[in-house]
C-alpha cells in the first residue's frame, strides 16, 4: 500500500472513459474532485443550471433497478443543461433479443454524447467503452466496479477531514464478496494513502481480500476501534444465490451497527452508507438518522457534484471547452 | 355549511405544502384559482412556456399506475421550464427494500426542488411533507385526498358558473367510499358554498357521510333533478376488495348515466368526470363526448392550468419571485 | 409499377397526420427527403440543437416495447428544442381500463401539440389521426405500416445512389407476412420508381404479395444476384402465433444471409436491416458489421434526420413557420 502525496492535479480528464476506480491514477481522481468542488458550490443556489453541455444528449442506459443512481445522473446532467435519455431494461429492444452491443452501437449512431450503463454483467461496461467511440460511464457493472459511487464516497470524506487523506482509517463493513461498492472504494482509497480495514462475517470478507493490501477483521470491535469512518454495505438479498449467513437477524445481531457499536467508534468518527439502507438489517434506524454520526445524506447529495464533474470532464476537449 | 363570500385573494400561497384541501381557507383556493386564470390564457398559445421555473428540478414519484396526472404535473412543469424527473413504482429503489421516507430524503438530498407524490397509502403526502423541506404537493394518496384534481375540478365550475359558486348545487354521483376525489371535492366545494349531494348505491354512498354536512340520496332522479353540475365518479375495479355492488351491469342499470337520466337534469346543467372513464358503466360512451353537456375535456386542459398555479405558487418566496 | 420522375417537392407538408406511406405522393416524400437533408447536416455537429419546436410538447404514446424508434423520436425531439413526454404501456392508464380514444383526447386536452403512437393493432394510428386535431405520427400499427422506417430506409439508399431511384433494385427478404417496415418500404419504393423482389420462404412471402406489383422469388440466389440492395427483415419471434417456418435454424440455414450468400449480390449492393437484429439468424454476425456492405449503422443515423423532418413539417404551417 504505497501512495503518492497529493499532486497538482492534471489540467483535464484526458481518458475517454470511466469504466472503474482500479486504473486511475491520483491524478485523475484529483482532476475529478477539483471539478466537483467547483459543481458543489453551485448545488445551493437557486439558479443551479451551468451551461456546460447545452445541446448534448446523455443516454442512461440502466439495466438494472435504481432510483438513487439514475436519477442523480439525471439530475446532474440536467443542471449541466444537457438533455437526457433514460432506458430501462424492462422497455427496450433487449426484451426483443437485440445484444447489448448493438443496442450501444444504435445509442451511438443516434448521435448520443454519451452513454452511462448499469449492468448486472462485470465487464459490460468495458466492452461497451470498446465498441462506442463516445464516452461511456460505468454506473455498476455486477460485483465488479460502481467508480462513481467511490468518488463519491471519497469526496464526501474530503469534505469531512480535508484533502490529504494518507492518515486516515477507514472500515468497510458487511457484504464485501458480492460489493461492487466495495471494490471500487478499496481501490480509491488506497490510492489516497488511505489505511483500509474490511469487516464482516468471514463468508462475506473472505481472508483472500488481504491480497489487495487490507485489513481483514472479523472481530467488529477491532473493526470499529481505529476507524476514522465506517462504510457500511447493503446486504444484497436480491444477489446472493446461496447462503452466505443463517438469516438476516442473525447478521445484524453479529454485524449490523448498533448504538451499542457505535460508542466503540472513536469521538468525531462518521458512518457512510451507499443507500439504499436496509433499516433495522445493516444499521439501527436511529443511527441511520443521527446527524452527528452519520454522513448517508450528505453523500447523496455530494453525488450529485461529483457526476456533474464526471460528465464535464468526460466530454471537455483539450482546448478546454466541451467537445 | 357556512361559507364565507369571496375574499380578494392572499398575494401568494405561504405554506410549505399541498396536501389536501381539507386545511385550506377560501382565500389559498382562490390564490390558487387567480393564478391558474393567467396561467390559462397562456395554453391556446404557440409559445406555451414561462420561465417562472427555470434551473428547478421537480421529482414526480408515481408509486400507483397514472397517465392523465403525471403527464399533467410534467407539462405543467415543462411549461414553467422546470426540469421534471418521474420515477414509477417499477423502476425505483423501493423494490431492493427502500423505505419511501428514504426514498424522499435522497430526493431532497439530490437537490430536488418539489416533490409531487402519489401513493396508495392515505397519508403518505403528509408524511413526506413532514420528513423533507422542500414543497410537497399530494398528487393522490390512497383513498384520502387528491387536492389538485379537486382544484381543477372547482376551477372548470368557475369557468362555466362564474367566481361565486354560492348559489350552486353540485352532485357527486358513484363509488363515493373509495373516492380520494369525492373527499377533496366534498371539501373544496363546501369551503366556497356550494351545496353537496352525494348519490349512488347505500353500500357506496353510506348515510355516514352526511356528518359532513352533505345531502346523500340513492334515488338517482331527485339527486340528478336540482344539480347544476354532476361529477361522476370511476367505479374502481382495482381498489375493491370485497364486493359492493352485485356486478358492473347491476351498477350501470341502476346508477349509470344515460340519455335518459340526463333528461332529468336541468337545462344548462353539467357533467363531469376525473377520468379515466369506464366507457358504458358510469356513462354511456356518447353522453360522454356530448359537448353541450359533458366539460369532461376542459377538466383535463384546466388541469395544466391549475397544477401550473400549484407549482408556481409553492416555489414562490415571499418577495416575489420563485425560490 | 408506375412512377413519375423526381418533380420539384412541394414547398412543405400539408396534411395533418403522417399514418403510412401507401397514401403519399412523390411530391410528399420528397417534401420530406429535402427537409432530412437539411436536418442531416446538423447531426455531426458539437450544437446539433434547432430552435424549431422551442415550447412545443410531443407525446410518444409507445404501447409496445421498443428502444431504437423511441429513442430516435426523443432525440429527433429534442434536437428541435421541443419537449418530450413518453408514455409506455405499463405506466399508463390503460393499465385501469381507458380506452386508446380517451387516453389520445386527454393528450391533446392536455394541449400537446403532437402525438406519435406505436401501437399493437393495425389501423390504430388513423383511428387517432381522426379523433384528435393534433398532428399524429404513426410509430408501427401492428402488421400495417411503419411510415418513418420505410422514410428512413430510403432515404439512406438516396445517400448511397443518387436521389434518382428509378435504376435501383431493391430485394426484400424474410419475413415478410407480419412485417409492417415491408408493407410501408413496398410502397414508398414502388412510388420512387424502384424495382422491388419480395424473397422468403413460401410462408412469409406467400406468392399473393405479386398483386402489390412486386416480383415474390423463394430461390434466394436469383433474389439476390440482381438487387442493388437487400433489405434483411427481423424474423419476429414475438409476433408469430403459428409455425411459418420448422426452426430459427431452419430459416437460417435457407434463408440466413452469410458470406458466401453474400458472394451473389453485385459489387456495390449494400446490406440494410432496420433492427433489432438477430444475429446469426437473419444475418451472420460479422456480415452486419461489414462497413463495406452493411449500412445498418447509416440507417439508424439517418432515422434522426427523417424524424426531424417529420415532426418539423408536420408541425409547420403555411406561412413557413411552425404552427
Amino acid at each position: 500500500m504505497t501512495a503518492a502525496a497529493p499532486l497538482s492535479p492534471p489540467a483535464h480528464w484526458t481518458r475517454k472513459d470511466l469504466l472503474g476506480i482500479e486504473d486511475l491514477s491520483c491524478e485523475e481522481l484529483e482532476c475529478i474532485f477539483a471539478t466537483a468542488e467547483q459543481f458543489k458550490t453551485t448545488l445551493g443556489r437557486t439558479q443551479k443550471k451551468v451551461p456546460s453541455l447545452r445541446g448534448r444528449t446523455i443516454v442512461n442506459l440502466f439495466l438494472e433497478p435504481s432510483t438513487r443512481t439514475r436519477v442523480a445522473f439525471e439530475i446532474a446532467a440536467s443542471r449541466l443543461s444537457a438533455d437526457v435519455i433514460s432506458i430501462s431494461g424492462n422497455s427496450s429492444s433487449i426484451v426483443k433479443g437485440e445484444t447489448l452491443r448493438d443496442t450501444a452501437q444504435n445509442i451511438q449512431a443516434l448521435n448520443a454524447d454519451m452513454l452511462v450503463i448499469r449492468h448486472s454483467a462485470a465487464g459490460s461496461a468495458q466492452y461497451l467503452g470498446r465498441i462506442v467511440n463516445i464516452p461511456v460511464i460505468n454506473a455498476g457493472d455486477g460485483a465488479h466496479e460502481h467508480p462513481t459511487q467511490a468518488l463519491l464516497d471519497v469526496f464526501t470524506l474530503r469534505e469531512k477531514f480535508g484533502k490529504d487523506l494518507r492518515k486516515l482509517k477507514v472500515t468497510i463493513l458487511g457484504d464485501i464478496l458480492f460489493s461492487r461498492v466495495a471494490r471500487s472504494n478499496i481501490w480509491c482509497l488506497q490510492k489516497l494513502g488511505v489505511e483500509v480495514t474490511l469487516a464482516g462475517p468471514s463468508t462475506l470478507v473472505p481472508d483472500m481480500f488481504t491480497r489487495l493490501g487490507v485489513r481483514v477483521l472479523h472481530d467488529l470491535r477491532a473493526a470499529l476501534a481505529e476507524a476514522d469512518a465506517v462504510m457500511l454495505l447493503r446486504i444484497q438479498h436480491e444477489r446472493q444465490t446461496s447462503t452466505h449467513f443463517p438469516s438476516l437477524g442473525e447478521y445484524t445481531s453479529m454485524f449490523g451497527l448498533n448504538r451499542l457499536r457505535a460508542s466503540w467508534l472513536k469521538p468525531g468518527a462518521i458512518i457512510m452508507h451507499p443507500g439504499p439502507i436496509n433499516r433495522g438489517v445493516e444499521i439501527d434506524s436511529d443511527l441511520a438518522d443521527d446527524v452527528e454520526r452519520s454522513v448517508i445524506r450528505e453523500q447523496v447529495e455530494m453525488g450529485v457534484a461529483v457526476r456533474m464533474a464526471c460528465l464535464d470532464e468526460l466530454t471537455r476537449d483539450p482546448a478546454g471547452g466541451n467537445i
